[in-house]
C-alpha cells in the first residue's frame, strides 16, 4: 500500500479476516460462506494465535467463532458460517460489473519500495479504474467510489478465502469523496461468498453511501471475468475526529 | 422467547436478534452499534438462555458475543459491538427515504385472523407501500423490493434495540420478484445502527439485488421521520430447493 491509504504500519483488515477464516475453515473442513469480523486493535505484523470454536456443525453448514490474539490481547474476533454455495436455478441479478479498461492497461496500485510498505501488497497486483487514484494527487473524483481489478502478483487462483482479502484490499472509497477524511479504521466487515471465481482477476467496486455521525459504510461488489458476482461485502468504519 | 412474535410457528429473526442483543447490551452497558446474527435453527416460542461473553471492553466500544440456547441446543449466535454513535460533522448521504403515502392512509400489514398469521403483526403496526402487498394476491410488483412504515402497535418509542427488530419485520422483498420462492430462511443478518430515531414511525426499504446460487441478499434502509438514516441492514438467506 502506498502512503495515503495505509494505517501506519499495520496489517490489512482483509488479510487478517482471511487469516482467521482460514483457521476456522480448517476446523470446519468447509470454505467460508459468510464471515463477519470485528476489529479490536491495530495489528502490527507479528505472531498471533487463532482460538477457534465450533458453535454448530450441521450437515451442510458449520458456524464457528474465532478470536485472533497476541500476548493474550484480542485483535480481531470473527463469526462465520462455512459451507459451499448451495447452487440453484432461481436467479435474478440487479447489477453489473464496473466498466474498466482491460487489466493490462489499467493503473497499478502497488509501488514497491516506499516504506512503511505492508508486505501484503507485494503479493497483490491490483489496478485502479482510470481516475480513481486521483485522491493521491489532490484530485479526488468527488464520488465516494473506488473500482478496479484485484489479482495476486503470482497470478494464483482466487478462492473463497482470497475473496475475504479482496473485500478490503483497495483504498477506502471515501478518499475519492473530497471530504476531509484521512483514515478510516474498520469497526466491522462482513463478506458473503456468492460463487467460486473462475480464473483471472476480479472486477471490484467499493462505494460509501452513508457518511454521517462519525461513521461510514462501504459496500463492495466483486465480479469474476465470466461476469458473475462472486462476493458482496459491507463494512462499518469510524471517522476519527481530527 | 415470548409468544406473539412469530412468523408462522417460529419466532421472527429480527425479534430473536433484538432479544440476544438486549442481553448483550445489558452486559455491555451500552446500546448496540453493529450486530451480526447467524441463525442456527428455526425457533418455536419458548424459554431460551442467552450466554453472553465480553471479547473486549474499551472506553468507547465493547465487543461481545452471545449464543441463544434451548436445552443446550444453539439457536442463534451473535457478534456485536456496542456503544453510542460517535457523532461528527463530516457528512454525505447518497440516498433518500422511500416515497410513501402518509402513514395513516397506508396499507396495514396485519390482517388479523388469517392463519397461519404472523402474530408479530399484532405487536407491530407496520404499513406497506401501495402495491407492495401485491404478492399476497398473486400480483407481485415484479421488483424484489418491499417498502413501508415500521411502528409498534402500542406506539412505543423505537430505540437502538428496536432497530434490530425493524430490520427483519417485513415480508421478504423477494416475494415481490415474481420468482418461485416461497420461504427464505435467514443464514446471517447484520444491522448497523446509524442514529437514534426521533419519535414516530420509520420509513423502511428492503431490496434483494443478487438472487443466485441458492442464496439471496436483502439490503435494508431505515429512516426516521426527520429524514435521517437510522439503520442499515443486510441479510444472506437460503433459497430452499423445491
Amino acid at each position: 500500500m502506498r502512503p495515503g491509504w495505509e494505517i501506519g504500519a499495520v496489517s490489512n483488515g482483509g488479510y487478517l479476516l482471511a487469516l482467521a477464516a482460514r483457521a476456522m475453515s480448517e476446523v470446519a473442513e468447509r470454505p467460508p460462506l459468510t464471515v463477519t469480523g470485528h476489529y479490536l486493535a491495530p495489528v502490527p505484523p507479528g505472531p498471533a494465535i487463532a482460538e477457534v470454536e465450533i458453535v454448530r456443525s450441521g450437515r451442510r453448514f458449520a458456524t464457528l467463532r474465532a478470536t485472533l490474539q497476541r500476548d493474550g490481547r484480542p485483535l480481531l474476533t470473527v463469526l462465520g458460517t462455512f459451507g459451499r454455495v448451495p447452487g440453484g436455478d432461481v436467479a435474478r441479478i440487479d447489477g453489473a460489473p464496473p466498466e474498466l479498461d482491460p487489466y493490462d492497461v489499467s493503473q497499478p496500485v502497488a509501488g514497491s519500495g516506499e516504506p512503511p510498505f505492508p508486505t501484503i501488497n507485494d503479493r497483490l497486483a491490483n489496478r485502479l479504474r482510470r481516475g480513481d487514484d486521483g485522491f493521491r494527487f489532490g484530485a479526488p473524483t468527488g464520488r465516494a467510489e473506488v473500482a478496479g481489478w484485484f489479482a495476486f502478483a503470482d497470478e494464483g487462483p482466487i478462492d473463497e478465502l482470497a475473496l475475504l482479502l479482496a473485500a478490503d484490499a483497495f483504498p477506502p472509497a471515501v478518499f475519492n469523496s473530497g471530504l476531509p477524511v484521512a483514515w478510516v479504521p474498520t469497526i466491522e466487515l462482513t463478506v458473503h461468498v456468492r460463487a467460486v471465481p473462475v480464473a483471472g482477476p476480479l472486477r471490484v467496486l467499493f462505494r460509501s453511501r452513508f457518511i454521517s455521525g462519525g461513521l461510514l459504510d462501504e459496500d463492495g461488489e466483486l465480479w469474476d471475468t465470466s461476469g458473475r458476482l462472486v462476493a458482496q461485502s459491507r463494512q462499518l468504519s469510524l471517522i476519527p475526529r481530527p
